[in-house]
Parts: C-alpha cells; sequence; structure tokens
C-alpha cells in the first residue's frame, strides 16, 4: 500500500485520552454538577442531564393507578416551545424547570378540535381553542371551538368537577385569567359560547337564565359550588341576575347568599381557614385577569437585531400571597383532609402564557411560565409528601413562539439576554404586528407525577387525559347513580295546618339543586351540601294529605315525603 | 329560597345518560376500533386512544438496559410540529403513524448547541444545525454549528460507530441524503467544516489531506469503514485524492481499492449477500441528495387561502427498492448475524424533512416524513421479532412548520386536503419568500422501543443519546483498549535476503488503521479488519536485524516482530 496521511496529529490523540478521562469523572458527579456547574458544557458528558442508566428510576415511577387526589396543572398556550424559551431564559439551555423538569413520566397528546356546522361537522379542526381543549379533558367529549363543556350539538357534557363532586370528593378550580374564561369555566359551565361571561352577556343567547337556559358561567359556577374557586374575574360578578330566584341581585350578593365565603384580597384569603360545601370560597382578585409577573417586551419586525434586553418585573404584579404558586398551596390546604377518605381534584390555570403569546411579548409570556412552574413545584412537592396524589401538566394547545437563529424580516420579534449570557431570539411570525399572534396545532407535551402517571407516556389525546383522572381516582362517571336513593324525610309526617316543618333530602349527591314541590305548589330550587338538601316548608292551612316531593336537577331523581295535615 | 331556573331542560338529561351509554360502548371496543372507526370524534370517549389504563403495558414496555443492537432513527428537522402535519395530512388528526407514535417510551429532549469563538466561546447557542446536533449524539459532546464530531476546539471525539467497531459490532450508515452531509457524516469523519465533502472541496482547510489533516468526509468514510453505507452523494466521491496514498485516484477507485463493493442502483443492492469488514457496502444511488416522495407544493404569501391540495407523487422519485424503509431493511439484512454473538448499530436518517421545511414546502416535508416512519416500522418490526434491540427515534432540531387557524398575512403558507377530508394550514414564518426556513430551537420528541427505551422519558439532551446507546450496547468507550495487546507475528522469523514475508498484526481492534515501519523505513498505512492488519514486506538485501514496527494510528498502541534477515 502507498503511504498513507490518515494518521492523526498527536494532539488529536492526546485529546482523546484527555476526552474519556474527563468522562469518567463528569460520570462520577451528581447530575445536578453534570448541569451547568463544574463541568463545562463543551466537554464529553458536559451537557448530558443524566448520570446513569435510569431504567430503574423511570420504573420506580410509575405507581399502581389509583391516587386519592388528582392536581391538573394547565399551562395555557405552552408548548413546546414555550417551554424550552423560559427554560432557556431563566435557567440556561442546560438548565431544567424545577417543577416541568421534574416530571418523571412524560408524553405528548393531540389538541385538534371539531367542527360543529356544515359539511365538516364532526371533522377535525386542527386548530383549537382553549375551550374546546378544556372541553376534552375535563368531559372526555371533543368539542368544537367556544364550547364550555358542550359536545358539538350543544348538549352538556358531565365535567370532571361535577363528577368528583358526585363521588364525595372535595373540588378547587384556580386560576390567573377571570374565572370565566375558557379553562377554568369548562370545569363547572357548560355553555355553547365561550363568551357567556355573566348575565348581561349577549354571547349567552339560549344559555341565558332569562332564555330558559342554565345561565352564564358566573351563574353556573355558584351552581357548580367548587369547595374552592380562586382567580380573577370579579366584573361579571358585579352583574345582576336577569332571571331565576336571584333576579335582580348582583351575583356577588347572590353567593353570599348561598353560603359562599367570598374574599378579594391576599389577607381576606390568607384568613380563610376551611371551605367546604357549607361554605365553599370564591376568591375573586381583579376585575379581569391577574397582571403578569413582567413586564411586556415589545416585538417589533426585525426586532431580534436590537440588543438582547432583560426581563423586568412588572409593577403591577399582585402581591406574593396571590401568585400562581401560593393559590394552589392554599387550595391544597383547604382541600386535603387526610383524616377523610375521600380526596380532591383540583385544576390549577396558567392562563396567560396564552395571552402573552397572543400579545408576541416574550418576557410577558416568560413570566408566566416561570410562575406556572412554580405551581408546579407545589403540587409535587405536596404529591411527595403524600404519596397518593397524580400530578398532571400539560398545555392545552401550542403558540406562535418560536426560537430562531437570525431575525425574520417580515414579522415580529425579541432579542432575550439569558441566564446563559447568550441571546436568544424569539419571533412570532403567525400574525401581522399589532394583530393577535395565532395557537398553532401541533402536538403537545404532557408529564406526570404519581399514581396513574404511565398514562401520559406515549401518545395520546386530550380527551384521554379525563379518563386517565377519573380512572385514577375511581370515579363512577354515572354520576345519576349517586341520587338513585335519595330520599326525603320531615321533621313532622303529620303537622298541624300552617306548621313550618323541615323537609330533608338525603343521599342526593347525584344533584347539585333540588327543586321541590309540595301538591302542585313549586317550593323552588335549593342547594345540595355533601348530598342533603334542607327544605323549609309551611304546611297548608287545611288538613288533609299533601305530598313534598324532591326532585333532583341533574340526575332527574324524585324522593316523595307523604304528609298528614292534621289538627 | 326562590324559584330556579337551574333546572335543566329534559333533553339535556337524555343526552347525559346517552353520553354515558356511548363511552361504555366505546371502553368496549379494541383501541384501533375507538380511533377513528365505528365511534365517532365527537362522541364521548370517541376521540381518545387508549381504552383503559396503560400502567402495565407502559411498564412492559421498560425492558433491561442491555440491546444486542441498536437502531437510531433520525428525522432531520422532525420536531412535533413536522410529526403532527404528517399525521394529520396522511392519518387525520385521530390516526396513528404507525412507526413514529407505536413506541411506547417517549420524552423531550434539548437541542441546542454551542459557539466556539469569541467571549461567548462554549456558551450554548439556542439554535442548533444538524452537524452540532449529530456530533452530540453521536459522540456525547455538545458542540458548534457546523461541527462534524469535533469539539469547539476542533478536536475529533470518537463517535458511537468508531467506538462500536472497536468493540466488534457491526455498524452501518443510511441516509437519504448525500452521505456526506452532516448526520451521516458525523458517524464516520471529524471536520471542523461541515462542507468538506470531497478531496476537492476548499471548505476543508487544515482538515485536507494535503494539508496534513485527517482528509474530507468522503476519504474519512473510506477510512472509518462501515459494514454498511448507503445513502446518496456520488459526486464527491467521483473525486481525486490530492494526498495520501491514494492521490491522483478517484475514491470511487480508492474504495474498490480497498475492498468496498460499490453499488450504484438498486438490482446492484438487491444482488448483495454479504457486507462485512473484508467487503464493506458502500452503495450510493444519486449525484446528491434522493428526490423526495411526494413533488413540491408552491408555498406563497397568503397560500393558504387557496383551495386545499392534495399531494402528488413525485415522478423523479427513486424505486421503491431505495426507499428509506427498503435501505433500513437491507441494512438490518445484511447487519444481523444472529450466530455470532455481537449485535450492530446502525443509524438511518430521514434527511429531507429538514431540506423541505427549509423550502416551505409542506407536501415534500410530509412525504418524507412519512419515508420516515416507514423506516421506523422497518426497525420496529425487526426490534419486536429479535428482542434484543434498542430503537430510538428523534429529530436533530425542530423546524419552521406551524399549523395555523387562519393564514398570515406576511408569511409563506399552504392548504392542503387532509385524509379527514378537511384543510390544514401550514405556515412558514421564520424567513422571506425564497429565502432559507430557519430551525427552530423548542425542545423536541425522543421516543424508543426495547431495552434501555427508558433513558428517553422524561427531559434529557441530545448527549443523553450517545449515553444511552453506549450503556446499552455495553461499549467500552475506551477504544484504545482495544489495541493494548496488540502483537505482530512473521510468516518467518529469519527470512532470506529480499524474501517477501508477512507480517501480521492482532489485537489492533482500536484501530482503524495501522502504520508500519521496518527500521527507519516506511511501508505504508494498512486498514484493521477485524482486529487483523496484513502488511507484505521484503526483507533488506543484507543480512541482519530488523524490527518491523506496526503502529495504530487510532490507539497509538505498537507491537514488533524482530527479524534475523539470515543466508
Amino acid at each position: 500500500m502507498k503511504k498513507s496521511a490518515t494518521r492523526p496529529p498527536v494532539a488529536r490523540k492526546r485529546a482523546l485520552t484527555l476526552g474519556i478521562g474527563v468522562l469518567a469523572a463528569a460520570v462520577l458527579l451528581p447530575s445536578a454538577a453534570v448541569a451547568g456547574a463544574g463541568v463545562a458544557l463543551s466537554q464529553n458528558g458536559g451537557a448530558a442531564r443524566h448520570t446513569g442508566d435510569q431504567t430503574a428510576d423511570v420504573r420506580a415511577a410509575i405507581k399502581n393507578s389509583t391516587a386519592k387526589n388528582v392536581i391538573f396543572l394547565l399551562g395555557d398556550g405552552m408548548g413546546d416551545s414555550e417551554i424550552t424559551v423560559a427554560r432557556n431564559y431563566a435557567y440556561g439551555a442546560a438548565g431544567k424547570l424545577p417543577g416541568l423538569d421534574a416530571l418523571p413520566l412524560t408524553g405528548s397528546y393531540t389538541t385538534y378540535s371539531l367542527y360543529k356546522d356544515g359539511a365538516t361537522k364532526g371533522k377535525p379542526d386542527y386548530v383549537t381553542d382553549s375551550a374546546a381543549s378544556g372541553t376534552g379533558w375535563t368531559t372526555g367529549t371533543k368539542s368544537y371551538d367556544g364550547a364550555i363543556s358542550v359536545d358539538i350539538d350543544g348538549t352538556p357534557q358531565d365535567t370532571l368537577t361535577e363528577i368528583a363532586k358526585a363521588n364525595g370528593l372535595r373540588t378547587g378550580d384556580v386560576s390567573t385569567a377571570e374565572i370565566q374564561d375558557a379553562t377554568p369555566a369548562v370545569q363547572v359551565a357548560h355553555v355553547k359560547d365561550r363568551g357567556c361571561y355573566g348575565p348581561d352577556t349577549a354571547a349567552c343567547g339560549t344559555d341565558a337564565l332569562a332564555a330558559g337556559g342554565l345561565g352564564s358561567i358566573s351563574e353556573q359556577l355558584l351552581n357548580t359550588r367548587p369547595d374552592v374557586t380562586l382567580g380573577g374575574g370579579r366584573t361579571s360578578f358585579l352583574q345582576t341576575a336577569k332571571a331565576g330566584q336571584y333576579a335582580g341581585e348582583s351575583l356577588f350578593d347572590q353567593a353570599s347568599a348561598r353560603g359562599y365565603q367570598v374574599v378579594q384580597d391576599g389577607a381576606s384569603l390568607a384568613a380563610v381557614k376551611t371551605a367546604d360545601q357549607k361554605k365553599p370560597l370564591l376568591g375573586l382578585f381583579t376585575p379581569g385577569n391577574f397582571p403578569t409577573r413582567y413586564a411586556p417586551t415589545t416585538a417589533t419586525v426585525g426586532g431580534a437585531d436590537a440588543a438582547p434586553v432583560t426581563c423586568t418585573a412588572n409593577p403591577d404584579r399582585l402581591s406574593s400571597d396571590l401568585s400562581l404558586s401560593s393559590m394552589t398551596n392554599k387550595a391544597i390546604s383547604l382541600l386535603n383532609k387526610p383524616k377523610n377518605g375521600k380526596g380532591f381534584f383540583l385544576q390549577v390555570e396558567g392562563a396567560s402564557i396564552d395571552k402573552q403569546d397572543h400579545a408576541a411579548n416574550a418576557c410577558g409570556q416568560i413570566g408566566e411560565t416561570l410562575d406556572f412552574d412554580e405551581a408546579v413545584q407545589a403540587a409535587l412537592a405536596f404529591a411527595k409528601k403524600d404519596g397518593n396524589t397524580l400530578v398532571i401538566a400539560t398545555a392545552d394547545h401550542a403558540h406562535s413562539s418560536q426560537i430562531v437563529d437570525s431575525t425574520p424580516p417580515a414579522t415580529l420579534s425579541s432579542a432575550l439576554l439569558t441566564a446563559d449570557g447568550t441571546t436568544m431570539k424569539v419571533a412570532y411570525g403567525t400574525a401581522a404586528a399589532g394583530a393577535s399572534q395565532q395557537h398553532t396545532g401541533t402536538q403537545v407535551r404532557i408529564a406526570a407525577y404519581g399514581p396513574g402517571a404511565a398514562n401520559v407516556v406515549g401518545l395520546s389525546d386530550q380527551t384521554d387525559t379525563f379518563f386517565t383522572m377519573t380512572r385514577s381516582l375511581r370515579l363512577d362517571r354515572d354520576t345519576d347513580r349517586f341520587s338513585r336513593s335519595a330520599r326525603a324525610t320531615a321533621n313532622d309526617v303529620r303537622p298541624r295546618p300552617s306548621e313550618k316543618i323541615t323537609v330533608t333530602g338525603t343521599r342526593f349527591a347525584g344533584d347539585r339543586q333540588v327543586t321541590a314541590t309540595a301538591g302542585s305548589a313549586d317550593l323552588g330550587t335549593f342547594d345540595v351540601i355533601d348530598g342533603t338538601v334542607t327544605v323549609t316548608y309551611t304546611a297548608p292551612a287545611k288538613t288533609g294529605d299533601v305530598a313534598v316531593t324532591l326532585h333532583g336537577v341533574q340526575s332527574d331523581a324524585s324522593a316523595v315525603v307523604r304528609l298528614r295535615v292534621t289538627k
């Protein structure tokens, strides 16, 4: 053979040997030390996130699939790109979001919605909104953009909160948005148009109480009666009911009349020590959505060519006792009753990742993702201590923001100075400057911890998440069943004429409200509290027999107590 | 209490009852039937991908972490958005990509690269190219854009193919790109500039053989000698070596001289029955990259407002025996020797998902993703039968394409008529019309099957994948070790003057080439075949002692045989 030049320079061999030595050293270091500290990212193994085979860890993370509690955390619009943007900015590319990145079991799910009209009725609409998404994981039914827990025909679908309540669990609904916004709304209401916030909203159409519907989102929230509701959205509660038994009263007054503890600031929230069906907690801390964590950056066409900026605090941000993680901790502390056999279902939404992405506001989006990550940390800390809680964190859809290398010429972008000390360019290319950036249709990450968490691994659909949660909690989805043995009793079945008596309905857990009639007289609608309803009734002035019938509004079950009015 | 209007219309209760009934029916159906067939997507549970708790399935998918074989499949530029685009188009939103979506264990990994110069040297560059990415999973070392298995200082890093070979495994490198393209190149070469394709390439700089370097990617490929190499890139092999023992000869001639079986069409490939270190297979089927599966769509500004199109076959596509799945099957059949104790490492790249995304060509991108998915199916089918093979499928980085609801005003887009019979709008917003769309920096999906597959679950980095694969294959990464006991023998240690003798080096598995010297005379460079090197040598004309030294080019190990030339 001829003379070769394939012999490498001596320097190469030395370097290879050194490389191996460095790797050996890196492998000996604990995981945290590998990523970022001590070992340079450029060394062999220096950027690895794991230090050895994690098969046993993953296997250990798979728990049997029955959980006492489920905490479902939803980063609105938090696609993989939004997660990466926040990680790069706050912790560096090799860093870890302490909440989201600590969830051990991971997969993707599809988020498409369905069309409801015309030739494409029932067919996929590839880009969903938050309403259809929420309906998916909350009811297991795929629906159309704008649907709040109704199917494509507008028919209400039982929600996780409703089902959990019927099964005797405590429930909570927490958001940084106004509580009528799609994600919190899907747990507590059934309306055909997500815009149906309050009794004054024209969007309610046939859902309005005055039109014989179930009422606006705010009014239905009061009917659904989660143990804990925390968020923004005061404005709609200042409106007055236009029909029904609270016609003419503000929703705030109605809430108080129905037993709610209403709080509107952090100090009042801190003072609340219990929240249950007798005294549910309704915390509404802002007129609309919460202010963001970071002040906005101004994305401009060509903006990523400017000097990179650091995000700054938003002076309008609420006090830290109203951060999403604080609210999450508060909700958990109120819902978790270790001595009671039943657990809880809690939904927590970081709402404004989406809203800031719509606004092409990179800092806004990052701050909200970090806030959400802190809520995930709170949930995870509880779940690890509790040992019997499934935590799921995911998004309802992906969004516009993309990390790019060079500044796109025609669309909005910003440059950020990250924790790495380098520049990250974030671009928004789905809408014109000034217009709302769009949701995108890619599958998104779903991650989980605890019993049942393995169900997020691989590819699932948003609607699978409903079944994962109901299955883990062993919920009977046939909520009607819980009122099937309903019965009615009276403190006196032989009252004197015009005597005030108390009729009690029990085993009505499949209902949230019960109507009462005495003969042909309508006695009104009453809230079911822990399966029980109490009706105060004045016996007829004349003697004779009268049947008092309690009728479950949701279950259609009836229970009758027969009274004999006697002198 | 006052009269209420919260009683739902009777229709609602009927519908809820129906919903539960339908769900029960859906749950009884097998999984395939749920998604798409029979049960409408709009029914409760109709869009769910799973029919029950999958905890046991996920647990069963976690195998012990030692594999005999690894098949690593890389969809270039195949972020979650590209996967969803292809699924929606070909199988519908509720459908399944039979390869990618069948991989049971899933996670995300980070893809960032590093800067190599100036003040940001060693710091993250948030948007990687394929070269830095490939260097990551192939060597475990994070590097800079353009790096082909060298670190940020330009120092070569051992590749998986090199390490697997040293450990006695068979190796394969398959791509639909020209074989010099970054992804296939990282397995077989070490150059500082990914453009260094052949001896004529100016980009080679100090890596050129003539400059004392290791040579161009094509020349180094011949040195690395995978058992099977299949792809495009003929053009560079028509070039002639400018230095070294093959100076003046074309690389095709050099390949033949070094024992390669060179094939250039499907029929010749089909005729190949064995490929090993004695007769490695080099199949180069196109001058450059392979033609795509589908003819291009023309994305235009506002294009997604046009009538949706169906993708059409590309008349220039290669015959089906040269599809990526056919090449994958062929490579597996040549590399898999069940009776030999050692296994194989095979890399398969679907290269043009990226290239078509750069071109804002939705149909091109979809066809390449489907082609890649078929290759994943092929790998998975083998792995399931084999039971001892780790299959990993992932991307090197995400890309521009986004599924949007409405047509972005300023950027390129296309409308496609999907398998669902609805319209999918795909937008490309990271570059101007006519310019190359950009890679994006989001974390991407990694999915796996088989022993060690659990290591992809959760969040990892691209470089972790190198360790996952070397660990699963139990590879000793200290390749020098494999030549430490090298020895040299001669067929006659007391030759007569000018006698032709054969010097044999054994246990040189840590090397791919060995140089030989006799005293001060350079005898040339020789390929190591399965740890053995054979040097033909003419003894000196004069009597006396002479030492023939074999020196491992890669390991630096030496072995000497002492000859006494005797009359």
